[in-house]
């Protein structure tokens, strides 16, 4: 089933007759489209039938890489002539006459309170009473159906052309994890090394195999501190001391799709402690991606991570083992912690991040992102670099 | 007026008993804390006494430097005890009891599409079904009050200390401004110099009078394409040729204020016409900014914009002439368009980034940040160079 397919299936299910999105994620999903202008791209899918992508008519030309379907267009920007609040609301109107779905139910994106920003990542969108506003009155319909628990699941589960553009991703992402290791060295802030990791993400990812627009979002964070390092830390004018441990936090979205990275690295000479801290952490994840086949719920993973973390004699500490990855930063399914029922499947795409935090030790966490298949999670990217 | 009390005075307009914020955006302005984990931050504001910041337990020694109120705090990324999904409710039903709003009013963010990110830009919340959920439950009330028409004018109005935190914004905006003229020379690419922008500011930006988190949102065009450059533009892997012109969009926050910059270069020599060009742009906003007095309507800021561009022989693009900016990169109040009625106020901040834009000559913006005063906008931070 194509994706468009899968969504309308999804509408049969919840008895709509049609679905509008308007969060860059969902575009994606239906299209392969990645919002440039967050609420300025619109994907419409009706229960049966063509879907239509609705963008800036400067855009037109880009869309076809991604969407060879139905593109209408609306003018942005400029005010010399309509307007998109007038003309996103004519575009809906025609697709709801030429589907004929005036007065149905209308599938909605209501429940997202955690989102993919488009492009224009300094100022996202998101779907409020305005949106749900439009649809009522283009739709002539207060039946508005929220869809969210019906996405979720679909974007869990990758299409082999998803995974081979989250490989892009995560090959973009290397780049910068090298750069980090790279510039993880006495004297350099923990900002400093921030700063070459997301630039050397942008320099080099725009245009990696094709990729049209790449966005880096690294924090860094190092010495004694990073015992506390399971909260999520920020980059400080910290400068990094001999022999001190340096963590990164990393998402990096290529063309919409995401990866979420850790790396630790000691600048300098780790001790024998934190090399069997970090020997742990890489038993964990080991055992985590063996575990992470389909079938196995995100409790049996968490609990296959922990335990090879105690057999290595550490504590792994009680933030989530890992999640879902692909159409944002972290997706919320499969929920990969103590207790979860949620059951892994085929080309699923996940990461592990166990980490070890011990005071006057440091902090240790590793993360990579890998597909569920037959035989565990295999990892999408690799780097070649240990903690030192 | 204390911002809480503008805000206890808007719920009394408004007929609302209290007020729950969860945007980065509105948490910023009843507290001034900026917001770390997108939803993992909220502010609780009663019609009558004291204001309440609820955050992870492990910010609360930052928050004080900000914010000297009631701080109430919650375990945050940890799964080892209660998760903010039952202590976020049971805070906010503490404060219900205290401040005897159960069953009340409750005033929320409704309407908001457009949204200014959290620390962690790569992953944004908003306001949607699930929080109304929340109040409705922890309220006992269905009556949810719609606030954003009422926190939009009060965020446009800034104070003096939004002000000198708006100033540190742009001077480490100007930081980047540089690092776009220095690295604007053949052979780099579009991609490389929006690095080098980025990585500049967050290296530099991190410390910078005691600034605690910087991002930064550069694109950069390049070439005969920049005639189409009032359009969103996007980084791409072309590289510069000698004498192409360059033109750069930044958005720059620290701390939660937001600043939005455009700057035009010639990697070598400009043309005559080009120089005129970019002349025309210089006095069209010289004449906005010498316009922009309390009083004075978007609209009459836009035509004396426009009129001194004709003047000086070029056509202003009829993209917007401005807008305000501090809470968000663009503020919807004031709008500096054709028409808008919206009246400019002292002490609020806006941009102007007049265009000219054309075939064969190129495109040429340039936008700075400045606060209304009697004698007119004036520029929070400066750059020396123009366009060659």
């Amino acid at each position: 089933m194509t994706r468009v397919e899968q969504i309308q299936a999804a509408l049969a299910d919840a008895g709509a007759d049609a679905a509008v999105f308007r969060l860059p994620e969902n575009v994606m999903l239906a299209t392969g489209w990645w919002v440039q202008i967050g609420g300025q791209g619109l994907a419409f899918v009706p229960r049966e039938g063509d879907a239509t992508l609705i963008i800036p008519e400067y855009e037109a030309h880009e869309a076809p890489r991604w969407w060879q379907g139905d593109v209408r267009t609306f003018p942005a920007i400029r005010f010399d002539g309509p307007l998109p609040a007038t003309e996103i609301p004519r575009i809906l109107g025609e697709l709801a006459d030429e589907h004929r779905v005036r007065g149905g139910k209308i599938g909605f994106e209501g429940s997202y309170e955690s989102v993919a920003p488009a492009q224009i990542d300094g100022e996202p969108n998101a779907v409020a009473a305005p949106t749900m506003s439009l649809l009522r009155d283009v739709f002539q319909s207060d039946a508005l159906v929220d869809l969210t628990a019906a996405l979720e699941p679909l974007k869990a589960r990758k299409t082999d052309s998803d995974i081979e553009r989250l490989r892009i991703t995560n090959e973009i992402a290397c780049i910068g994890l090298d750069a980090f290791k790279e510039h993880s060295l006495p004297g350099h802030t923990e900002a400093e090394i921030a700063a070459a990791v997301g630039a050397a993400i942008v320099a080099r990812g725009h245009g990696y195999k094709g990729t049209r627009v790449v966005r880096a979002y690294p924090t860094v964070w190092s010495g004694p501190e990073t015992a506390t390092g399971w909260q999520y830390f920020r980059s400080r004018d910290r400068k990094v001391e001999q022999d001190d441990v340096v963590m990164l936090e990393l998402g990096t979205v290529a063309d919409g799709y995401w990866a979420d990275h850790t790396r630790t690295v000691v600048a300098g000479k780790a001790t024998d402690r934190q090399r069997e801290a970090m020997a742990a952490v890489f038993a964990a994840q080991e055992a985590a991606f063996a575990a992470a086949r389909p079938g196995a719920t995100g409790g049996e993973v968490d609990a296959a991570s922990r335990a090879a973390c105690a057999q290595a004699g550490f504590d792994q500490f009680p933030h989530h083992t890992g999640h879902g990855v692909g159409f944002r930063y972290h997706e919320t399914m499969p929920w990969i912690t103590k207790g979860s029922e949620q059951t892994l499947e085929p080309n699923m795409t996940i990461v592990t991040e166990p980490g070890v935090y011990e005071e006057g030790l440091g902090g240790f966490r590793w993360e990579d992102n890998a597909v569920v298949t037959d035989d565990g999670a295999v990892r999408l990217a690799e780097t070649d670099y240990g903690l030192d």
